[in-house]
């Protein structure tokens, strides 16, 4: 109820601010007899990481996770996989002058009317650190989709002005990773690189897109109604820190289109497979997978922290002029998409146990 | 689980098949005490009905609802809030020839995948008269936020290529309800119909847009990390049919935007009250409201029924051709308007009740 | 969250006040596929409905369920089944004389402090009449039990002072039918409706134990933890009107034994199947089946309404005399089996449900 | 759903298997603002840990908790409480007998036909070191509900056949907590002591049975229908390791009862407030609270770990000899105390935050 669990039969609950003891979660409806290989969580928290290139926050967070339950001799247990990465490099003081004003488009101002009290250290709650234990998450969710060759790959489409053009079905991890920007796009790469270094100089900072796409979804997953399959991922992409909307398919290009145009014709393929001549459907109609390629989008805003002064009040209300200083990262989308890996494996995940339930045919 | 309940403690579940006995739903959660205004849900019924001008299917629906339990003497007892739709003037043999087909861009295909077998009249479970359960219960919603003086309206703000210009602020009911299509833009509005006329003529279809401003909501409301107020505004839209994209404040031009220009600078107002100097993060910072008014966009795809005929396939996966027939609404989204408020009181007087909770302070 | 729905994905939501135009309910998370025997729907209603012998109230109530949605061509969709029943044969006059009072050991009480308003019309939500809702969902259940062959039979086993003795895995659906309490112990039965005829006489009421079983649940059945099968049945059972207690296996009788005699030791029978060599554990151990018969009591308290003047306090809590007036059944225990019975069907075909999707392995 | 969490809005999500890294939980739904005292958690803690006296288990575990999250400068933040107890003293290879063979009444068999494996070292996740997270969330509870003078006492009433004889509302924690076995009754308590002491000598064990009071709760707490005020402590109850079955009030006696003597009559107390002239409801009617004390019992099996040999089956289903080996401990009933009143606690905390959002009377 408190909005720090996501899931239906495969649960994420996490926990911790972002200056307190330590950060995890709890992964619950995770099925037993799943082969878990660490070293894929290690990998897409690196991805993560604060400080991967000269570009991000110098921030050294190594992000150690210890799992504490759930995992036994190689394997889930079917019981809940808890696990925990302790906060460190926290310099508490940093945050003092904050104490007492609210930091413009951050989350400050509303903790504090919600709660009537808060942590002002980094955010607290609010702070994207929290995101670290969605990846971990994520990483395990993605073993489980692994079993039914379902693979999910995030890759950042915008920066700023700077628009990739790529071919979804063509882009690949390699691709995406070797680029700084997670742009499998190398040109567009480049200028995303030099946007961000102007931007970094002057003390700014930048928003993106980035497109996800998931194969290897068979027909018939996803809920009718409420839970549709596009209402889930929606649910989860705008629940990630910056997140400020979720199309697929055609998406915000559909209100200009014709229905002549837009429907997806039903062919068969050369292999007597039933597939769609078009896909502005996304890979899902009615909520439910149609088999196809499903691709989505989510736009982020710039990044709230600044290296410039800003007007901003304190509690009293009063104007406060609030000097800029401490670390800044002027760019954190390509950061963001292991996240959005993650909620969309979650998500994907979540689905495909809820279907094993629809029918006895 | 299976997908037809929504709202954490503020529920509504949906039932009913398009041409079975009937449609309908229960409202729980809803609190004791509250006036109950039979006349409001019949309003916003009628606003979703078919048939309300000529651009529209000429499908006529009373939609008389009949309300069964949870209400005496004009007060909600807060117990169950039952209700129900008879389902009338169906002609279940207009869709005989679609029992062993595929409509393009329809759930008929997902929904035999999933189940295994299908209601194929009228879409079953997946038709949009579903959605008329969904306008009873946001229009219960909506009397629960009034207490609060809370005020969600919506709006047309695109039909195929045109968009409307106005000022979001400035939109009242009556200018939206005086137009046919439910666009406050009177120049715009007349466009509009005209491209619905025309693509009525050729047999063709039609997606748009609709804006949603929730004025009165206070500071401190939504949950944070991963039921923020706009995760659960996303989950809800994207719930809608035909619905294909979501997104507040600046959306999808926050990527392009510097956050020295995005950032909502606080500032203390005539009357001494904290309020914001722009409001490009629409009303939520954190996923929590800031006071602020809340806006958000909905995108919606041209209607998958249009008069031409379709390639598709059979059951066995043999191509067929899909002759046009029926009857045929070129252009919903008007229709949708009550829908989006709907579902946008569901999700804020949801928030609402979660809200009461959160702090002894 | 407002306590009208039970099941973690079959989920049964029930809604309706004892005058009210009606009462119903939807059961949710029902898989596509399963055939539905309307007659067995019946069956367990008139089972359950008031009047069906001498010994009980004459109140007639047909009892008519109306099916509104999820069942196509005699076959589940997969989409919620919604059902209603009205109410008919309602004398609210009767009720007048206690809306501003409070019956002893009814909710009246409770409702008003709980709500502030409550309907008092034969006791508005917290009627017994509710449970009729219960019966027709558990119907349902026992259908999807059917085809994993699990059958669920409960009996009365105690009416006042008087008790059965039966063995258990005896029992026939049968024996306890020919019973006008329900009692497959024929002397028993004898001497109980003897009993109740005395307290008919008397104008008083007596309560009474249900033992049911449950056979054919293969072991591996049930949740760790918080949602051990026992725990779960404990609550739906609790959740029956006059329910007074729960214990299952050795029960209340465990305390007294020692450990050497209590364990049940594990077997090899002529099949070569393991079994225990006593069933102390009532089939359950760790919240979860072990392939041997479930079975527990449920202890009922008298019926509250009595034809007796009873001392009570009104609205303002000035002492007042409630006389005895209207209709009276001095023991409904007979009638509360087929709710066990509904309880423990839902329960055990939720959670048969929850085992799906526990392991790959 | 995998049945690891408990309650609705204050909900406990507990992990960890007996030898595993860790064992813990997260308190979520907390409201931000409550003091927090962590003395009083390390006090229940010490009250439910093994070895506090020579009748026990020689076991040590110091069963340190860390609290890693939702707690800042003395007060909840309203954020996830999560906490952690490392495991220690742990000596796995005391358990390799077991990998391959299943301990009569204990989870083994039924943990490894559900997940087709199990961490076989003290129960794995069905241990009943799993309850020293209920423990610390219940002490959390606690907090919540002093703040509305809402008392959780529990004692032991009956260890073996021996029976206490106290006056409910005359039990003190001083009292409990003077006895080695939590029971008040001091010549009962000596019966008790010297009954485990001989079947310690004997290598067996045995059950008892836990009465609960609760005072100070008002009337109006609870939900109709299915979510009881009993109906959810059942739940809880049932929920704990070896507990058999659970009533309230006049309970299991219920049955024998006539409805002339069961009924509670309203009364006016001398201060003019409404009350009940007895007390069989067990203050609770229709599953909502009357301002009367509350209290239950639950029945507790013998501990199914004894010093004999026993006879069960092994993997393959050949009979195998147990022989008796490791440390025993006869009977746990008084260290279950803090259990059952943490669990209480949960509840009735649980509930009270449910009700603030029933009415707007």
């Amino acid at each position: 109820m408190a909005g720090n669990m996501i899931g239906k039969l495969l649960r994420l609950t996490t926990f911790g601010e972002s200056h307190g003891t330590g950060i995890g979660g709890i992964l619950d409806g995770f099925p037993a007899g799943i082969e878990v290989d660490l070293s894929l969580v290690g990998r897409d928290l690196m991805r993560r990481r604060p400080g991967q290139s000269h570009l991000a926050s110098p921030r050294k967070e190594p992000d150690a996770v210890e799992f504490l339950s759930g995992i036994f001799n190689g394997k889930s247990l079917g019981s809940p996989i808890a696990f925990m990465i302790r906060n460190k490099d926290s310099r508490p003081e940093d945050y003092a002058h904050l104490e007492n004003l609210y930091r413009p488009s951050h989350a400050d101002y509303t903790y504090e009317k919600k709660y009537g009290l808060r942590d002002h250290r980094g955010g607290g709650r609010a702070s994207a650190r929290e995101t670290a234990a969605r990846v971990v998450g994520g990483a395990l969710a993605k073993m489980l989709l692994n079993k039914d060759n379902i693979q999910v790959q995030a890759w950042v489409s915008q920066i700023g002005p700077i628009q990739a053009a790529v071919q979804k079905d063509k882009v690949t991890a390699r691709k995406v990773e070797a680029s700084f920007v997670r742009c499998p796009d190398e040109e567009a790469s480049d200028a995303m690189i030099n946007f961000i270094e102007g931007l970094k100089a002057s003390g700014d900072s930048t928003g993106g897109l980035i497109t996800c796409l998931i194969k290897g979804v068979p027909a018939g997953i996803g809920e009718p109604v409420f839970d549709k399959l596009q209402a889930s991922l929606a649910h989860a992409m705008l629940s990630i820190n910056a997140a400020k909307g979720f199309d697929f398919g055609s998406g915000f290009e559909a209100p200009a289109m014709k229905g002549s145009e837009h429907n997806d014709a039903f062919v068969k393929d050369q292999t007597g497979k039933v597939t769609t001549r078009t896909n502005f459907s996304g890979g899902m109609q009615g909520g439910i997978s149609n088999g196809q390629d499903i691709y989505f989008r989510v736009a982020f805003k710039p990044v709230a922290t600044i290296q410039k002064d800003q007007d901003t009040v304190d509690r009293e209300g009063n104007p406060v002029r609030l000097s800029a200083k401490g670390r800044h990262d002027p760019c954190v989308v390509p950061r963001a998409v292991p996240i959005v890996e993650a909620m969309a494996a979650l998500v994907i995940a979540d689905h495909v146990l809820l279907n094993k339930i629809s029918s006895v045919l």
